[in-house]
């Protein structure tokens, strides 16, 4: 395994020269505030070891990747009538799209753009104040990660809310078939608190361990979710979780991921390993840049991409 | 691995008895007078066992699964230059949409769309004539398949052509941007002969060997692609292989799939098998019914899906 | 002109009679709770005569049918610098449509979408407060009506902003493109009321004389907009008046009008006569059923269709 | 009336200075090849008088003004029944877009976007060879402007088919609905002659004078159609006959008006003038520069908007 270790730190080397890193989310003064210089990268292999390089310590806003959590919790707790308020397809559109809200009633396409994860929030708050919903999330983050270190980023969810325009507008529009059942305000509140999570690449990779192992968190050896609703979150990551670049995501990596505007992605290779990359300037479709190319020269080097054929145990 | 053999025939007793059956396509003739009893399943393991159950040895037209013929021949002839012409991205809608073109300019989101294995004939025309492209085809399909009895359905490529309005819109479409570089009729004469491709399900699952073999033809021990292209190739079934029903099938198999409106499937479990359904009744979305639900059953049984924990070699 | 009076008895008589009255709009109760039975109508010659018939003294809630006069104050307000905000093109989409606004970032077809009005509320909004602004509708229309008894309903305006998810949407949608500038529950307050505005078929053709008098108010002789601006505005109402349904009712009715989801339209022929109808039955496309078929029946019987032939002064 | 010869004499003037002429359609040769310097006029009052200015007298490709006669003649073939086939609608969007067909099931928005004029034109193929609908466009035209010399050019028909993959695309997929009933080629056929019809400014607005006369032709007396037809072709003309500029045309001259993309405008003042300008530079939407500027001064200067007051005879 020390090969991993050498690959990581190599892929690191090549980020840190790298010319290309795109531009860093600026529509929130937290988020502006980054240098495109930064980088890091986690991985958390199946035999449990951890390697990371670069930046992998410093806590950066995971933004949309949040919604792998929250869309975990809200299947343990409405199971898949779930899927009765929230679609398992790819949307072929921006990831703040409205278009097809239109057309579609209200049902977002997947949990994964920004009005399924609205939705997503709006279950989560059935039966609580946006404060315990809040913190149930963060509760559930923290021990995936095994870190009670972790926090949400106050000033970036009061960021959020200032300037959410586009989420308000979303979330109104389907509370108006009747898709969002609490006042916007309240199911935003939730919304903007789980993107505000602060983590780091070590925490973001251990959080993901689970999606590795069929859905059991192996520091405790309980189950988080049932293995087949592991490996449906692993599919939607797949399929939706760059949004309008999902396809290129997978063609390049053959991983299950989930982008965030922070500029950072969770990857899992099943029963191989939780991948976290950082680095905050984005492509024109709002992903992580140097993320994806990290993750794409890892799997070429490991053979870890889901398409590489590997034998049956 | 006579596990196997039990599954299969257990699944294909299963789908005998099943009453949902889904409708069998009706716009030409040819397909129209199948009946929807009609179950087959073939299986080609890593290790080139073969397990049949049902109709298995029965020809149908094998329709769109020729999208993934035509795709690999011509990423052979051109390279990734192909990617200039046509996308690798879900497209969020039907197969024969046109809405997308007219915003992106003629350019289709993917190769599996109609659109886009239109513009993959095209390619595959330049410098020939069609009659000599669709024997290339024919030809490749049989070395694949490692069977010379493989055959193209005359009947199904006039009723195509004649009842095609579709098509010719989207050809005429793209042919306004550029992106149709021979007149039409040629173009779409290659298009409705391959989509009428007649095979088995035993000839499919044979066809399909080097997509679980990393793009080497086991049977020759010749690469027919690259290791990277043959896990793009699988990719690119997965997120676009079953149109706005790509989530769906991913979520529910797991595996790297392409359907045909003649009710075929032919599905990929990278290292472990490829497999081969057919089952005429489509659902609402055009895919098999019966094909979808059996190779949902095969991974369950087999633990096959590409998100299911696998230990590295 | 007693031919005038007779022909409008005589239509209020038939639709008296009419059995497909459509369906009362039931989004809020206020309108909901009105009887489909009331027809009211109001005619006011060029000369100043007036004729009326059934519910015509009766107050309605106007509704959209108030962005005639707020875009008339807007325009005297900033010009046609409101142009920059707003387009002049009828949209083909439905009264409450987002998807325009997401490919043309924010900019609203024309002034009589509710995109468009909310942008105008928003234009009326500058440098006041929302009492003021709403105020200054009230008075602006107490004015062309002649008449102070003319009131805002505010059971109306509390039940839309109860309701209006929508409207917020578009709001704050348009609000993330910047072509929002006040805070949503202003703007947005400002625009329920107005649409709140109650007023009878009687009041509603007196307030709308200025536009046959090439934009001059005859009670007073002042001039409420230049000639040159009454006529666009009537053109605008003629094109884009009824939403997706304008085109059905120029070709029927051949007028300049405008329709409000209360069942209550206004009509202008230039030079000849402002009319008013009420019915709050609506077809399919959300404006008044027996509204457009009684002035297409008034202009069948008076040839007052602009597109009919009349001589040179 | 010499005050309109004034006026016209000083409107060509004033456009030959003009300096922003818009961009000459180049997607046919014979298009592509004329100056952008040609500008011509021709007023033709009620009263029979004939007012001319600049290149009056020089055949044009007229284009899509044509649609304002085949659909004139289909009202005549087959009268409302027409209306199950196309809409009424302004459809918001270019001359040639596809778009909404796909949703709305091949019923095109209306009968002068291409797609309507296409479905026009295979009405008019009913029963008929092409030859023969096309001999009687042309004996109608004809009829119309009281000329024999008008032509068909048939270098632009033929032109037109060569390139016209988009019209080709359009009528396949209305094909596909069932919409077009002929073989494409053959409706296309009819289409791209009508659209190939060479005309002068004088003999356009002598076609055109059977819509200022409420349907009749004066020069015979007899009627062409119905009052009430020729008034909703006018409405017609209005709302739609501009595509995505029909609000502006509006918006500016207040007349029915109908473009074409040679640089042609048939509009019409009814009960007052038929008018035909020719510039061949084109607006971004497609429409002569400075016929719609001509236009705006001709109604500024004369008052003959639609919704300018007038008084009743």
């Amino acid at each position: 395994m020390s090969d991993i270790a050498a690959i990581v730190a190599e892929i690191a080397a090549e980020m840190r020269e790298a010319t290309e890193r795109g531009q860093v989310a600026d529509y929130i003064p937290p988020l502006a505030c980054i240098s495109p210089d930064r980088f890091g990268m986690a991985v958390v292999t199946a035999q449990g070891e951890v390697f990371t390089a670069g930046d992998a310590e410093e806590p950066f806003s995971i933004q949309s990747i949040s919604k792998v959590f929250s869309l975990t919790l809200a299947l343990g707790a409405v199971g898949d009538a779930l899927w009765r308020r929230v679609g398992r397809e790819p949307s072929g559109s921006a990831f703040n799209s409205i278009v097809q809200l239109e057309s579609e009633h209200g049902i977002p396409r997947n949990p994964f753009i920004n009005a399924g994860a609205i939705v997503v929030a709006d279950v989560l708050l059935s039966g609580h104040e946006p404060r315990e919903a809040i913190g149930s999330i963060l509760h559930f983050v923290r021990a995936l990660a095994g870190d009670e270190s972790v926090i949400i980023d106050e000033r970036v969810a009061n960021a959020e809310r200032e300037t959410g325009f586009r989420n308000f507008a979303l979330a109104n529009y389907m509370r108006a078939f009747g898709n969002i059942r609490h006042p916007v305000e309240r199911t935003l509140g939730v919304y903007f608190h789980q993107c505000a999570l602060a983590m780091s690449c070590r925490q973001l990779a251990m959080a993901g361990r689970f999606l590795m192992h069929d859905g059991r968190n192996p520091a405790t050896g309980l189950s988080v979710v049932s293995p087949r609703r592991a490996r449906r979150i692993n599919a939607l990551m797949m399929l939706c979780g760059h949004y309008d670049n999902s396809g290129e995501f997978a063609f390049r990596t053959g991983l299950a991921g989930k982008s965030g505007v922070g500029g950072g992605i969770l990857a899992v290779a099943p029963g191989i390993a939780s991948i976290a990359v950082w680095s905050p300037g984005l492509n024109d479709k709002g992903n992580s840049q140097l993320g994806a190319l990290a993750l794409e020269r890892l799997t070429q080097r490991t053979g870890w991409s889901v398409f590489q054929p590997r034998p049956v145990a």
